[in-house]
């Protein structure tokens, strides 16, 4: 079969954070953030969809292995996201601001080689922070 | 940062309507609707996904404030929607047939240059009627 | 088998209402019921839950065939509901407020007695009026 | 009508929390609380569930306006804890820990009385974690 | 604190099943059940929600810790159930039928004693077969 | 109207099925596939979104009428699928690994020409077998 076929995982992590420009004086970040700029943090139960594409095998009928993708979106996003507080705990958000944008581009960074050694490529990084706020990157510029 | 993000936005508004061609006799409307031609009509509430597309910011890592996003559709969809009669109440649908794709159509013009004044790009507005049937828009022909 | 379980069905409706007290002025009307006051109508996707006890016979581990439960709420209830006009097309509501309250209460009347001629008991109505605000009646004073 | 009807209003809070124990070492701390207890702490989504019991006064089809009580959830529960440290911010809590079943106790103490002052009776406070972890708490001991 | 609070944890499996009465002709079968006693087997995406009482412990919070209760959950129903056949593969369900309510009853009777000697006492199994059909059990007769 | 919009209808099905690729041993179905070789099958939930593009007529305001469209999903999909085995009973999976991506591909064969002739295009079939894994094709090699 070569017939393209989008693949979808959704995990979850919950996770503390604010928005908080640390070059900027406290009176801008209230100003601008709100209340996500409060000091003590917040935080959310994101839901992330990680979808790859591909043609599946003719063996397995399988793009990927759900099984393994899960298992890479595990070892390289959640472990290191969830129950942790973005703006603190995770190496790949280092000095970063926690939008949803910027997690969704720095979750695509940590996937998007490893994904692409499986067989598929990776096509778009969903990321839900509540019921209603949510954005999808694609890679690239 | 120059990565192109999609940001999305759910709301929500609870409308009356029904689909009624006043150009059809009555029995031509019933035959063609079925029921969503009740003439003392019916309802539902609706689920709008408004994207817009962009960079984020370095200073922010925000491509728009979500809480300005949500108060321009507030301001221009949500107040005329909701709580309201689509055939009757609303100044964008007047004299249109009030189909989801109608509906979804209209939201778009109504939001298309006061989102793309905000530096990001209207990208698409996806409109839920129930949780069966819904329709989404990008624009364009 | 004697031991008593509870049995859900879930129903959906698209019915139009609106909140007004013909007693009253408009002006009371507009300021106790908002903008669920207005005039022309709005609507609602309506989620209905109705909940039997009963247990369940040895020979088909039912406590009741839940496609007859559901043909009796669509013939009782949905049938009459769906796709109308709550303050205008319902014999049951019928001068009646159609709050979330007394739309559950009315469909209650309407169930009991068929539903407990089925060998279990009505124990619940709960409506969904929206995501956020939902009622629930387990009938008797 | 003297008829008995719930009515559940949903708000929801977006905080940080931790589980920890001050009275205790770290290690206990991490060993009984593993990831809930990271010292920079995490967070969620919260969905928080008020139901109040009434009969439904004959002239308005309510038990209780919703958005009274809305207004009334969001003045004593939501405004203290959206986006907030459950730990550190929020005076109700104040040298507690912060699981699902103290805060949900914790925002019946704190509705109980205004509650039962709106002509209404607060039936249950129940509040959801994640989508798999939720708590009910009906007052009293 | 000696205040009663619920607690409550989702668990899901997926599983083959047919409602097949071997007692029966084929004919009665297929007359009582309908699609449900397609000889091939047919499946569902079940959600289990298990409900304790108890008392919130002052040092941890808890009336249980959820992540031991899951444990149990898992080790006593789920990894029985789970992409397994209910008629063919389950000790517990052995010439019984499949229908949600005996599955519901066969579930609380599997966990009833372990979870009652974690201190805190099980209240409900509540067993969602699909989106419009679900059972709730509380013990007993 | 000339504008292009895309209409999508849900429907559901329950169906058993299991990985199993017959030209294998035993041994490596079971390491390959893991609890998805259970012999005796499992089952999900299928959730399916059939999207069609196309102009909205004036007369309507539809790109399709959905009724329409339900009709012909039911026809060619629903009724070959629901409370079936998809490796056993189903025409157009016959000889087929039974993976989400492969019935997703055979939906969307089984629909094409019938859809491309209702005055729309088929767009994309997507396929939810669980609440986290799910597939989209789109046509095409």
């Amino acid at each position: 079969m070569s017939k393209t076929v989008y693949v979808t995982r959704r995990e979850r992590f919950n996770a503390a954070h604010k928005l908080w420009n640390p070059a900027w004086e406290d009176e801008k970040n209230l100003k601008t953030f709100g209340k996500c700029a409060n000091p003590n943090w917040h935080g959310h139960n994101y839901e992330l969809f990680v979808t790859v594409k591909g043609q599946p095998i003719e063996d397995t009928g399988y793009c990927v292995d759900l099984k393994d993708l899960s298992d890479v979106i595990e070892d390289l996003v959640i472990s290191k996201l969830d129950h942790r507080n973005l703006n603190l705990d995770v190496d790949f958000l280092k000095d970063k601001m926690t939008s949803c944008e910027v997690v969704a581009i720095g979750i695509w960074d940590e996937l998007e080689s490893k994904v692409n050694a499986m067989g598929c490529k990776l096509h778009s990084v969903r990321l839900h922070e509540t019921e209603n706020n949510m954005v999808e990157y694609f890679g690239g510029e």
